[in-house]
């Protein structure tokens, strides 16, 4: 007898007859509200089950629990269970595991069964966005902005190499190997530039390493890698659109991303005082948190109005708040927190991500999955060169920091969708970077913990103090 | 760049001519995701920046900080400042200041700002819901199943007499007074009987009373004056329909609602083992927190699909886990999630409530406050006699008991609701169902702090023992 649940939206569409079809109460809109919220429960209590076992079983085996979770993600998801589906991978509701249960405790009209679905299928989108930008609000805790700052031109560096290299690998070996025309090759080496900081910043921190001087360098360069990402983006799309670079797009998001960041870092010293002051000064339940939250939430927002990414200005509000009194305090209470709202996030991204052109037996999938092998290829090498290009620091993992760099995670399959929605790239070399995306993700957690050895070495937090700042 | 938002099924529906006029990445539909995240960070800050100075002036003026929290949801919602307003409203998305402040930073087609503003207000709405399920969750923790077992009975008959009250005084006394007829007067009726429990059992916490005598009294009589009101539903709801009561429906309410409640129960011994085992055997991050909130959504979508309440089984599961040892470590996990997930709940009851109705300048208004005023005084006075049947517990707080049953709060919204959309009721009865609502849960918060006395004192957590069974 919730009221809470909101869906009028709905009634401008539903046939008139269909309210004859349903039961006693189905004649108000307010009715489908237990059923959307009983699948987001449902839903939510599959994420959990599957987030547990899988990094319950992948801790058993000594791999990284991220790893555990994107797999559990993938039994549950579109490529084998179909309990965890969604709208956008062109099935409907009757599909999905969870709805057939939803229909079974309380029948509802297809039409309206794919209403839920619809909407259920969003509010877990919407829970895994967040899911992602709490993960990054932590990482940002957990990193120490002095140090970032320390590591800042190594970071850079890494960052234009790894974009650099496997964009014009990629191009160039799709345009002559196999005589792919400019724009679609274009758009695929695209897709190889950005890494995911979500999934590497994960497994640093289970590795301890996210401290290290690796740990920061892979960090830096993977958020400037991201803003890197987003311009090429925005390049790639017009390029596709029209044939021509809009250069002042360009130079808009190149100067709103530096504003942004250095804004975020310079400010940072200011709100530091006034965080601890306002906490102070409340005196009702959940001081520290709330505003907390209320600072991430806004960055996060900032952030994607500025066309830039919810989850930098999650980070920045995350390292900016690393520096006040109420560090650890914060640092406790984000835990719960990012316990419910992370796995969201990894099981998604498995659930979501579509195995089925990986099965060589179909005739039709043998072109994507040729490319594919390239792509993953490519995608890398382009990455683990960037450890060679570290300068100043003697001594340094260069293969963790090649490896970090690997996973692409969700921003190549925005590549994939934005390419195939604008016509520019054709089904093989779209399912063969969502291949290439799928491998690198994987492959990317247990590569790191290869390369930086047993995770019960301590961490080597202290390896920087080599080339640090001894006022410090 | 986030991927994780899927709107696909906007796309069935979005003219084709639309794509044309959005901007150069319109095309594909991740791309309304950024929007609707902005939506939702945007109405999140608005939602805790309303609670935190809403509960933190209440907290100043030694007023329940839920009381704050329902106003200052009244402030930024539909009655005021519009800042976070729901489409069941009325309004579309412009009228909303969150949307005109997502348009100022990225402009939107009228048309895919409406689909936004559905999109995220579907989000905020689940996430209230999980916010009372995780309210009730929390509020099971802190109650004591062997203290509700032995208040067990007087609850029972402070329930059925608060239910029998308000309906036969307020049916009848439309009827006589009024001239209404059977049909609307019953509705009417039935929207006095039950309490919120989310609203009292929330103060009770607060003023530190929940474990008091009183508290479990009242949390134990919302508890079954809950089951109560859906079974009063389906009974009002069929008579509206069809003329005459569904008596199996009835009769298949109170066996799964009595079923539910006692296998809770009875299962919660064995659970309580099992749930410690599972915990401990878990090495990865997040193994208590994730278990428990597992078992309250599953407990959650158990009562829901039972046509019950998903409170009601986040609120059993909570009971069964205090019984463990891992109890007051839950405790402590559970209060930052609480705390970011409870005012969402609050602050949109606050938002929702249209207090537009309550200008007697308006000449249409005037026939609803009149009934409205009528409805109040039978709301308060059928419930506060209720503190007068509690038998065999000398000195106890009749006056609390009385009071913390007033609060109608999303219950009644639904009687209006329904009542209004089959035909039963007309336009001022409705608007005098919810002025009641709104009036009884905006003064349970400081009549309930009066009823008990200084908020300071120490909890009579001791005073059941006069009647206790020496054994415990």
């Amino acid at each position: 007898m919730s009221f809470t649940g909101s869906i009028d939206y709905f009634s401008l569409e539903t046939p008139l007859f269909l309210s004859s079809l349903l039961p006693l109460l189905a004649t108000t809109n307010a009715d489908l509200a237990p059923a959307i919220l009983n699948g987001v429960l449902l839903s939510l209590v599959v994420i959990y089950l599957a987030s547990k076992i899988g990094s319950e079983i992948a801790k058993y085996l000594n791999l990284s629990s991220v790893l555990g979770e994107l797999v559990a993600g993938l039994v549950v998801g579109i490529s084998a269970l179909h309990l965890l589906v969604f709208p956008d991978s062109g099935l409907d509701g009757s599909s999905s595991i969870v709805m057939q249960l939803l229909q079974f405790v309380n029948p509802l009209d297809p039409v309206v069964l794919d209403r839920v679905f619809a909407a259920q299928s969003e509010v877990i989108s919407v829970l895994a966005e967040l899911g992602v930008i709490i993960l990054l609000f932590e990482i940002g805790l957990e990193s120490d902005l002095r140090q970032l700052k320390q590591v800042g031109a190594q970071a850079a560096v890494v960052a234009c190499t790894g974009v650099l290299v496997p964009f014009v690998l990629g191009t160039g070996g799709l345009m002559l190997l196999f005589n792919v025309s400019a724009i679609p090759a274009v758009f695929a080496g695209a897709a190889l530039t950005a890494t995911s900081i979500g999934i590497t910043s994960k497994v640093l921190s289970e590795l301890g390493q996210l401290k290290s001087s690796e740990g920061q360098i892979i960090l830096g360069a993977a958020i400037i890698d991201d803003v890197l990402g987003i311009i090429v983006l925005a390049v790639v799309a017009g390029l596709a659109k029209t044939g021509s670079i809009d250069a002042m797009n360009v130079i808009y998001l190149i100067i709103s991303a530096t504003v942004f960041l250095v804004g975020s870092v310079l400010i940072g010293g200011f709100f530091n005082r006034s965080f601890v002051t306002i906490v102070d000064r409340l005196k009702t339940r959940g001081n520290i948190i709330t505003t907390a939250i209320v600072f991430a939430f806004m960055m996060a927002f900032l952030a994607n109005a500025l066309h830039l990414e919810a989850i930098l200005g999650a980070f920045a509000a995350g390292l900016v708040l690393d520096e006040t009194d109420a560090r650890n305090e914060l640092d406790e209470l984000i835990k719960p927190i990012a316990d419910l709202f992370v796995p969201i996030f990894f099981v998604t991204v498995g659930a979501r991500a579509d195995l089925s052109g990986l099965n060589p037996a179909i005739e039709s999938n043998r072109a994507g999955l040729v490319i594919a092998g390239f792509l993953i290829v490519v995608a890398i090498v382009g990455k683990v060169v960037t450890g060679w290009v570290v300068f100043g620091q003697p001594g340094i993992n260069r293969l963790a920091i090649g490896a970090g760099m690997i996973p692409r995670g969700e921003v190549g399959l925005v590549f994939a969708g934005i390419g195939a929605a604008s016509g520019a790239i054709d089904k093989p070399l779209q399912a063969a970077i969502i291949i290439m995306v799928i491998f690198t993700t994987l492959m990317a957690p247990p590569l790191l913990q290869i390369a930086f050895g047993k995770p019960d070495e301590p961490p080597t937090a202290t390896a920087i103090k080599s080339t640090s700042d001894p006022v410090n």
